[in-house]
């Protein structure tokens, strides 16, 4: 049987607030160019998953970030933007994208990524989208879950459904006339929020979890079939959006009809109701995943990978410090900004022509920009959405 | 007997690069106001100065910060403001002033004290001072030793000589008719150059050893004419500009003379060679000093002392981190900045209008100036010397 088209959806929405004030509400974590290979991650997402496309990749993104998203990528002819109104979270960017490739090309498959992750190794990423639209000519929802490296308290999880027998369990056969799994992807029993370390090592130790990266393959009209039953409303106004798509009536029916979607993610929506039918299928994909939560990450990736470095090691002074001798220090630099260091391990975002200079520092992040400056450990990374959170009282809203 | 009057004297020259960028060569130390107490370090000093004084204390400074010092002087009326042409060290400076001295106020003693230096204990100052009066009065070079609190190994050292019977031992009467110590003074065996960690212990196992301020307190005459012996020259050039202060050949003297004078410290110049001779006494002096001489000093005092402190004990997030949990941290603020922090223990010096986030430091000192950033931990507070050494090599003089 030959395989029906492939579609990627690339939610680009959402302002974190965890790589402030690198990024900011006008200038979202994925539109920046956070490796220094010279584009953004969205840039990087689209040109990574149009070459596993039968048709250009859709970006639904807000209207705030439209112009943005379409500079970035008008260019490259890789993509095609959808803007949304307003906010809804991903469940309602990722049917109405669905809804509109249900319409245009019936059957077609759609893979949902997010806009802002980073993926090392393109070849086993390539494989497991391969093995997941297999899984999702199926008919199921397939999520992409990525092997875990150590206990991460950051992300979910997915619980592979223990084996019974071949591979697709009891359960699977009662789910609607599901076909058999290929080999490789694996029904999944459930979904797990983010948990505390002590649980986290628990699942390590089974063997039997991944963490949940947010990537969906299904088919859209799966997809929206599945999401009909779930919430009718949801899946009816996009659909009735797709409809319009094209015509006089466009403009109305979406400003009409997208204020009243229900605004929830798509794991709360589809795939964790499904994933009790099992009707969800998990292929576990080992492909350098990272998510570039925080600066903690960001920084671990910038040792990693490219950025540029401060060569201290020759000209530092003799360390007098406990550790940090051996190897003189590292530091990385993002940006424009002359760096000079001693004795440091550290991550510097420059975007300002300030000279910075740095004496022994141990596992520092520093964002120098024009409005904000940001001296951050690492491993205290996650506490720095306290800080934006409390812009807005002391009256610098304007910095978000 | 009559005390004799006693002139207070203020170097206020050499650029340090140990509190870079807070400090540049345009703007030094002594000019800068580092408690947040509305006063520059040699405002504070003249004022504490003057009260003890009985003529207005003399300033020596170069003509690159003369401007200056009048502009923070002048309003005030409490000083007298000598330039001198060229930086030529702390003897020509200190015994031009004396040669002014002398020749104005015979028989007079001068006390030289550094004019960016804190001193906390403004009684014990003064009784210290009294007391070196006296023993200056008595013909020896007098210097305040300050008690030491812990095995410093960024100061110079001063060695008590071992009592002998009364408070002069054999030395002292062997060298030149010098009368008796009051209560309170000793001879001086030496001068000790900066120790390592293990001789300071060792100094402060002792008892016998004091930090070498630079503060000295000396009959003017008694200074000149011990200088005679050692540097005839310098003794009888700024002898020649003083004679000619205040005439129509005082400009063309000075330029003809200074350039000539041995650039020499007064403890190489005088205070070493004399106190071989016992010539020098010492009054041991426990009176809060400090030098302010690097980012870690400054983050001690300014956790001492006023400056404006961050509160964010109340407003912090649960730190996960060890160690920092219990207080919430510690961040204290000089100048103008807008700061915000999570469980961090930082001293911020905030020279521009940008915000500044602090998350999760520890010792960290930040100094934000509009062409100059550091971050420094306070620990390898010493080791800035070493950055600010080569923004000539980069081509960044001018941030210096």
């Amino acid at each position: 049987m030959r395989p029906h088209p492939f579609v990627p959806v690339i939610p680009a929405g959402g302002a974190g607030t965890r790589l402030w004030p690198l990024s900011r509400r006008s200038r979202p974590k994925f539109l920046l160019d956070l490796t220094g290979e010279g584009r953004s991650l969205l840039q990087g997402t689209v040109e990574r998953l149009a070459s596993l496309a039968d048709h250009p990749p859709i970006v639904v993104t807000g209207t705030a970030h439209e112009a943005a998203v379409r500079e970035q990528l008008d260019g490259s002819g890789l993509a095609r933007v959808v803007a949304e109104p307003s906010p809804r979270n991903s469940m309602p960017a990722i049917a109405l994208a669905a809804a509109l490739v249900e319409r245009e090309r019936p059957g077609a498959i759609i893979g949902s990524f997010a806009a802002d992750h980073l993926i090392e190794d393109h070849e086993a990423f390539a494989r497991a989208v391969l093995l997941a639209r297999e899984a999702a000519e199926s008919g199921y929802l397939v999520t992409l879950g990525i092997t875990p490296t150590h206990p991460a308290t950051g992300f979910g999880y997915i619980e592979v459904a223990e084996a019974d027998g071949g591979h697709a369990g009891p359960d699977l056969h009662a789910a609607g006339g599901r076909g058999a799994l290929p080999p490789g992807a694996h029904p999944v029993a459930r979904f797990v929020e983010k948990p505390d370390r002590e649980r986290a090592e628990q699942f390590l130790a089974t063997g039997r979890f991944l963490w949940n990266a947010g990537m969906f393959v299904v088919r859209a009209s799966v997809l929206l079939d599945e999401l009909a039953v779930q919430i009718p409303s949801l899946a009816a106004g996009v659909r009735e959006i797709a409809a319009a798509h094209g015509t006089d009536q466009h403009q109305e029916v979406l400003e009409r009809v997208w204020p009243r979607l229900t605004a929830i993610a798509i794991d709360h929506a589809l795939a964790e109701p499904l994933a009790v039918d099992g009707k969800v299928a998990v292929v576990p994909a080992s492909i350098g995943w990272d998510d570039v939560g925080d600066f903690s990450a960001l920084a671990r990736q910038l040792r990693e990978h490219p950025g540029r470095a401060v060569p201290e090691s020759a000209e530092s002074a003799p360390s007098e410090g406990g550790g940090r001798g051996a190897d003189g220090g590292d530091v990385r630099v993002l940006g424009s900004a002359t760096v000079d260091a001693v004795s440091s391990r550290a991550t510097v975002y420059g975007a300002t022509d300030r000279h910075i200079a740095l004496v022994g520092l141990d596992g520092i992040s520093i964002v120098d920009t024009e409005d904000a400056l940001l001296v951050l450990a690492d491993e205290q990374a996650q506490d720095l959405s306290v800080l934006v959170a409390r812009l807005d009282q002391r009256g610098l809203g304007r910095l978000r």
